[in-house]
């Protein structure tokens, strides 16, 4: 396989820029997704690529949920601060003075996003240098207007 | 759980919009998809969300191999001709004349489209009225230089 062809093939792809919470034991994690879609209508399901080496990713497993919360386009600065590890940055939620919507489900939401989605783990499957989790969605509010921070638009690249 | 919070936060989510296509024991197959992303860095991944009565589904079934194939932004008319289904359009490649590029694994791919990317599936997971495949990138070409078409830009919405 050509490397360099790959790479510009696997950037051709389009994404939003998301945070993605949750919380297990006492701690709570956030962190800026944008490897994501929906997977089903019926019911509702979403599917979410999360690194082996995140620190939210324990948290995902324990509490069998995590929040997905659509970043505002106004948002870039928000997305690239979550986006730190936990190691450097710490607890983020204190950190960047987050504030948060406590769901039905116990997981964390952020205050300031678009809305938030609560999904509930059905599945989890080994891919590679991640993991993918299938999940229904079961809770969701919508918390402002505005358009949703897309990835080229941000600048950002997570891809290839 | 609101069902119109669930279907504005959905909607929040960001896709493009891509060619999917396979084919096996003398059929090929080609749909427009979205529910699609990276998973994986090392090795490269993708998944992807199908339809259970998608055509195109017993055919990834069979050869284990899908290409997927970024749209061009000038390509929002193609994106809904191959959105229809093969029951009313007939053989697509046939009906709008595609031009395909061969692939070394035997998956036809849109020579108009930006690039292609054939996937081998390791892993077929349910999600509610659809299948996940989660496929490895095993060869990749770039075709023509272009921006990527967006499901928003497109004025497209498959998601809620």
């Amino acid at each position: 396989m050509d490397p360099q062809a790959k790479k510009t093939v696997l950037r051709q792809v389009t994404y939003g820029l998301y945070a993605v919470t949750a919380a297990y034991g006492g701690e709570r994690g956030v962190f800026t997704a944008n490897w994501l879609s929906q997977a089903s209508f019926d019911p509702p399901m979403m599917m979410l690529s999360v690194e082996r080496e995140s620190s939210t990713l324990p948290l995902i497993r324990g509490s069998g949920c995590f929040a997905l919360c659509p970043l505002a386009s106004h948002q870039r600065e928000l997305a690239g601060a979550l986006g730190r590890p936990k190691a450097r940055a710490g607890d983020k939620y204190a950190a960047l003075n987050l504030p948060i919507v406590e769901t039905a489900s116990g997981c964390p939401a952020l205050a300031d996003a678009l809305g938030y989605a609560v999904c509930r783990v059905e599945t989890e499957v080994e891919a590679g240098d991640s993991v993918v989790f299938l999940a229904e969605v079961i809770e969701a509010a919508v918390l402002q207007a505005g358009e949703p921070l897309g990835m080229r638009e941000a600048g950002f690249r997570h891809a290839g």
